[in-house]
């Protein structure tokens, strides 16, 4: 089906413009590092594609380097770095040696020193040295988890406890530029949180690292709780950031592709964060609006959106959000809403999402399939693999959140 | 506040244009009548004000007529048009009697003599003449409805056991010309759908009937029986209809009002039929893509959302939606989403929808109020009451479905 060959030219041109390889190109380009040393420092589960992208395009610039990434991660040798598999998503020895090194890499530089630090998700595991035993600081997160405490609480607490986080690896590095090129990962791209922000400014402080002890009532150390007072850095003047790779890339690169493919694209969002169930019912009454279009129109949804489980079956929150629009588009003419992550796997499956147009439903239907039945059993997969709606792309190498796409080809 | 002006400016302004009076004159724009007799008969909640108009805009071409409405939905006298008040939405001998005068009307017409027949929400219970004991209809009511039978299901069922429902108020009339005004309250105006079609062909056979009778092994009389085994009519040469103040018509005059108040207006769709809560949270997402726009810019989805309560607050469907907004918006910069329906009331409430901005969110918080709580318990009510952002129109004589509105003012 043409539409559905649209669907996957549009899939793969996104994800590739994503890429980490791709991404880091374009983040480097332009800046020349022509003076001092350039150090690279690469963290986190797109650590080796990124630093690979910098030794292709820097080369000989590069002075010394080190990339610590998840087991199995690496790919090979890199010329002149240091490459290292570690712990993720639970830190261990590995994790710590690694980072030893790029702090030993990258102390005493001068002013016209740079340090290339490339981040992406996963770093805040692979990426850390804590000032207090591994084992402290594994019961203080155990405790603020069973506590209920929130993510942004955890890292405030956390952040204090780390030689590197809450942007403590960018002052170890003072005087020198901290060049970062982070891979977001998150939506809306909050620089603090992504891997814990090694090189971004803390917005906490320890007022706030104070009252979430006394609201939890956390057992610390005489060491932890030391260190809870020590002041994160609130600027940092060495440091200059690119995020890239980020769900707004994603989006205008399936904008761009879309264009060449003769649709008119409209970006609705790049924060999507609701259900995917409803989200998948909100396009598919979109879709629908524009049934008497003349020309080829397409809507653009990036972020994340949530599954609340229900049931038992397979899927992940791109199917789920697909076969949600099945219903809304049926009988249609030429339609379809397809959804995808750009990490290439969706939920504990080896799809990277689903597709349904116009005729999905119907076919579902005369196959004996209900399909809000499966949907009540959070079993897209096997819907979509019987409608031949999965998309499969295999791991991807980043990820940079989904994108939920409506065609309607004229 | 300024945008809080717009807002009820556009609200006021897409409530009038299908409001019945203006759109039955605009669906009576372009029609004679010349030729025989003008036999007006209305049914529904808006029946009184659809027969006003129509007396206006045709006067003494009426011959004569019969309007069927609520209890306290009759505003006075209409020159040579008998009016009856009755039951809603359980039908009573008031509705029988005035059906009944309705019948007695329209019998014997010639090819020359039209009947205006002006319907809308609620003339389902209202124009009706069971053909079976009132009692005997609801106990087959009350055994679908206990059976979890569903809407389609029900209404294919009773269209068989009523003289007027499923196109056969129409064939009654034969062979005179049946000039149907339908102001639709459901989303996607399906016409057998909207007081179960008097005047429009059923889609549903006594296969149909038969199969739900033997699927939720109902107990019914031998009358009722035999009246299931009778078809209803498949075509009806006689009936030309007019829909008007669709939720279609809702969402193009909300999106005049924006262009004369200065935003460049997007429909996104007319059939919103997923939860309130997760649409205002999608809502949000397009408002945060746009945050940078240089123009004025407004974003507009009707429909009618759903609420699955999960709380015992206070709300309406428009006010969850509103409410489930105001996080994701907040610290955007003159931003508002709102909500209403078009009827003036939304859920069990005074108001008839809830309006919030980038402040909303934190003004609560300041209060004490925690919205995801307020949300949690179904309780959009009282906070918006606190925000001032509940939407107070009173009843306005209509129903067609709601709009949903993203403002982003520059």
């Amino acid at each position: 089906m043409d539409i559905r060959k649209d669907a996957d030219e549009i899939i793969k041109h996104a994800i590739k413009e994503v890429q980490p390889y791709d991404a880091v190109k374009r983040a480097l380009s332009g800046a020349s590092f022509e003076n001092g040393r350039l150090i690279l420092v690469a963290a986190g589960k797109a650590a080796w594609s990124m630093a690979e992208a910098a030794v292709s395009e820097l080369g000989e610039k590069i002075t010394r380097g080190v990339v610590v990434t998840k087991y199995d991660h690496s790919k090979g040798n890199l010329p002149g770095i240091e490459i290292f598999e570690a712990g993720h998503p639970v830190p261990d020895e590995n994790s710590f040696y690694a980072t030893e090194i790029a702090l030993k890499m990258t102390e005493k530089l001068s002013r016209d020193d740079t340090v290339l630090f490339l981040l992406s998700g996963g770093g805040s595991a692979l990426f850390e040295k804590p000032l207090i035993p591994a084992d402290e600081l594994q019961d203080i997160t155990r405790q603020l988890l069973a506590c209920g405490a929130d993510i942004v609480e955890i890292n405030t607490i956390r952040k204090r406890l780390s030689a590197v986080k809450g942007g403590k690896f960018a002052r170890h590095c003072m005087p020198a530029t901290v060049f970062s090129i982070v891979l977001s990962d998150i939506v809306g791209d909050p620089l603090d949180m992504i891997a814990s922000g090694p090189a971004c400014p803390d917005a906490s402080t320890n007022e706030d690292a104070e009252r979430i002890v006394r609201k939890y009532g956390l057992r610390l150390s005489d060491k932890a709780k030391e260190l809870l007072g020590a002041e994160t850095p609130k600027a940092l003047g060495n440091v200059e950031t690119h995020i890239t790779g980020s769900v707004k890339e994603l989006c205008r690169a399936a904008e761009r592709a879309c264009v060449s493919l003769g649709y008119r694209p409209l970006i609705l969002t790049d924060s999507l964060g609701c259900e995917a169930s409803e989200a998948g019912k909100f396009l598919s009454a979109v879709a629908r609006y524009y049934a008497d279009t003349k020309e080829s129109l397409a809507f653009i949804a990036g972020g994340e959106t949530v599954v609340h489980l229900k049931g038992t079956g397979k899927g992940g929150r791109n199917q789920e959000l697909a076969l949600s629009a099945a219903e809304g588009i049926k009988d249609l003419r030429d339609t379809a809403v397809f959804s995808f992550g750009s990490d290439g796997t969706d939920g504990p499956t080896d799809a990277a999402g689903g597709y349904v147009d116009q005729s999905t439903y119907g076919r579902l239907q005369t196959l004996g399939i209900d399909v809000n039945a499966m949907l009540d059993n959070n079993d897209a997969y096997n819907a979509l693999k019987l409608s031949g709606g999965l998309i499969i792309t295999g791991a991807t190498g980043t990820n940079v959140n989904d994108a939920s796409i409506v065609l309607i080809k004229r």
